[in-house]
């Protein structure tokens, strides 16, 4: 059960499946990035004119930990003390820090993956050095404790889970994140809970880690998907007090600081954006997810349909995810999307489709068409 | 001569000098921070309100090297290839990439630096888990060429110096740094050469090392200074070939990409900044040079004609460059520096003061006055 870290490492296949749509001599649907194609609220526009009008001194260094207004916003909705909050860049850096904080403890050198997992996470265990232990997730997406507990051991520095999870869409139950909080606190290691869809929750189940007031949890979530700005690059980790002050000297000796343009930028609009606007992008995805299932069901294809995030998987009779059957069908169906098995064994046999389109209906109806015609 | 890099990491000094002088109970001429006091050139502000008004697919990721017209404006000028440059979250990330990147090599585990030293890099070093050399210049605050010939071995991973210099100003002679390409090449190293000064050279005589085009040479530099927009974390590396892909890694496993929104900005600015603003920053240093280093002659007291960048070592007799004078001139003076022993040894009897402020005058003339009563 050992993870395929080096094809994240080496080569991001996410870059070369886009790049393969980008240069397809075809009309293309893309569903491979989860980057919103929605609009970010406006607050964030006007955040940025805003700071663009300001003094000379709002154009040097923020503090290194984050502008303390933003990290009081945050430590306020998060209910936790703004000291325990890093901004960093993006949610990328905060899960940097967390799994760079958890090998400097010197307490294992393992970190337990999910599979199928998102691919930065073993790319970043085999930069710092880590072994990588995955854990197949049950059947319907949710966590295998028994499998989880079989994994963790005193040689586990790390575990490191997302939900809501992409690429599966599950939410995970509070009860099975607190399991393996637990977990952690036995084997003297740290879980890390990467919680940047925490936004788009369809079951109204999620619950977010920080809620157990764990000394060995760390929460990391970022602006990029739930503002629909993912350049923006604002994310924050939220670490137990005995930690937060190493993480804070890593993020100072890595980067010095957070682009302080994209921070105020997401100050004001945390202050001044409506609940509706986020309602409105959740809805916007429901939407579309329900459109693109409904295709699928329509061709006879089995799929996941998601508690939270941005990502159906299908599958299709006879046809893996492999990169090769995701170029078939790019070339052939005009829509691209992920192949399974760059999120590691376990939905090897799927297609990730990300939802981050208008055309999601469309895509769907292209892949009905297509394996249809392929029965024939 | 073994750097104290506990220090730099675990406390910045900096920040630390800083909240001192913000608390004094008096006025105090803030000489600590290099943050230019000035304005960013217009075409900052006008390309981040440009971005404001962009389309949503403008505020979703960047290339993770770097916005593609932004690397080749940057290679353009530096007469490279556009494949070798990374654009990276300030040049702190910059200086980071290089100095992993050397670690990763398995060619030696030393950083070879130079006292003084800019606190950041033997900062670094510890968080890669590098021993560290430090080689005092000479007292002119050249190189001293022999010193690190007899420094530089085969346990060599990374030679790394800063030119114009923070804190001596002074320039490298293109010379002295071709030695140092040439020591890197012979002990199979690399040389971190960071050249974020770059448009403050009131020499004429700095070149970059870039023109040595040698196959063990990193370049970095950031727009944080040329641009006073220390607070956008806008930077690049320059790698060899066949260093660069890893790198690109690296930066990408770490922080996903640099923000956009400043990335769009220093890339309107590169295109339609004039030269005289960065002429106008220029003179305005130097008459702020003159007005102080004026007022230290009055004074008696020796100081360091800089060569480039934002600073003036300042030695005052019987006053070593302690945390405790320093904090004594805030009180008393009211004049807030950087002790010389936050760089090392060799300089641990100055002070260093950024002309970064327009109250350099002032503060030479409340330094001449403090100085001169003590002396009755």
């Amino acid at each position: 059960m050992t993870a395929k870290e080096g094809d994240a490492y080496d080569s991001p296949l996410f870059y070369l499946v886009m790049q393969y749509a980008h240069r397809a001599d075809r009309d293309v649907v893309g569903m491979v990035s989860g980057s919103p194609d929605w609009d970010p609220p406006a607050a964030v526009r006007d955040g940025l004119r805003e700071y663009a009008d300001g003094e000379p001194a709002d154009f040097q260094y923020a503090p290194s930990e984050g502008l303390r207004e933003l990290r009081e916003e945050i430590a306020a909705r998060r209910n936790v003390d703004s000291d325990r909050v890093v901004v960093t860049n993006g949610a990328g850096e905060a899960n940097y820090l967390a799994m760079a904080r958890a090998m400097e403890r010197d307490a294992g050198d393992e970190m337990v993956l999910t599979d199928p997992v998102y691919p930065y996470y073993p790319g970043k265990a085999q930069m710092l050095d880590a072994e990588t232990v995955t854990v197949p997730v049950a059947t319907d997406g949710s966590l295998n404790l028994d499998s989880m507990r079989a994994a963790v051991s005193e040689d586990t520095a790390c575990v490191v889970v997302n939900t809501p999870n992409n690429p599966t869409g599950a939410v995970y139950d509070r009860e099975s994140v607190a399991e393996l909080a637990a977990l952690a606190e036995a084997n003297d290691a740290l879980l890390l809970v990467d919680e940047v869809y925490d936004h788009f929750d369809f079951s109204g189940r999620f619950e977010s880690a920080l809620t157990l007031d764990s000394e060995n949890v760390v929460v990391t979530s970022a602006y990029s998907k739930t503002m629909a700005i993912t350049g923006f690059r604002v994310g924050y980790a939220v670490f137990p007090d005995a930690l937060v002050e190493a993480a804070k000297t890593r993020h100072m000796l890595v980067n010095v600081a957070t682009s302080r343009p994209a921070q105020a930028a997401v100050l004001r609009s945390l202050r001044e954006t409506p609940p509706e606007y986020y309602e409105a992008a959740r809805d916007r995805l429901r939407d579309r997810i329900d459109a693109f299932t409904d295709a699928l069901d329509a061709a006879g294809a089995s799929y996941t349909e998601p508690d939270g995030g941005f990502y159906v998987l299908a599958r299709f009779d006879d046809f893996p995810g492999t990169l090769d059957n995701v170029k078939t069908l790019i070339d052939e169906a005009g829509v691209a999307g992920m192949p399974g098995e760059a999120f590691g064994e376990a939905y090897d046999d799927w297609i990730r489709f990300a939802l981050c389109t208008p055309r999601a209906d469309d895509a769907a109806a292209r892949l009905a068409d297509y394996f249809s015609a392929s029965d024939d």
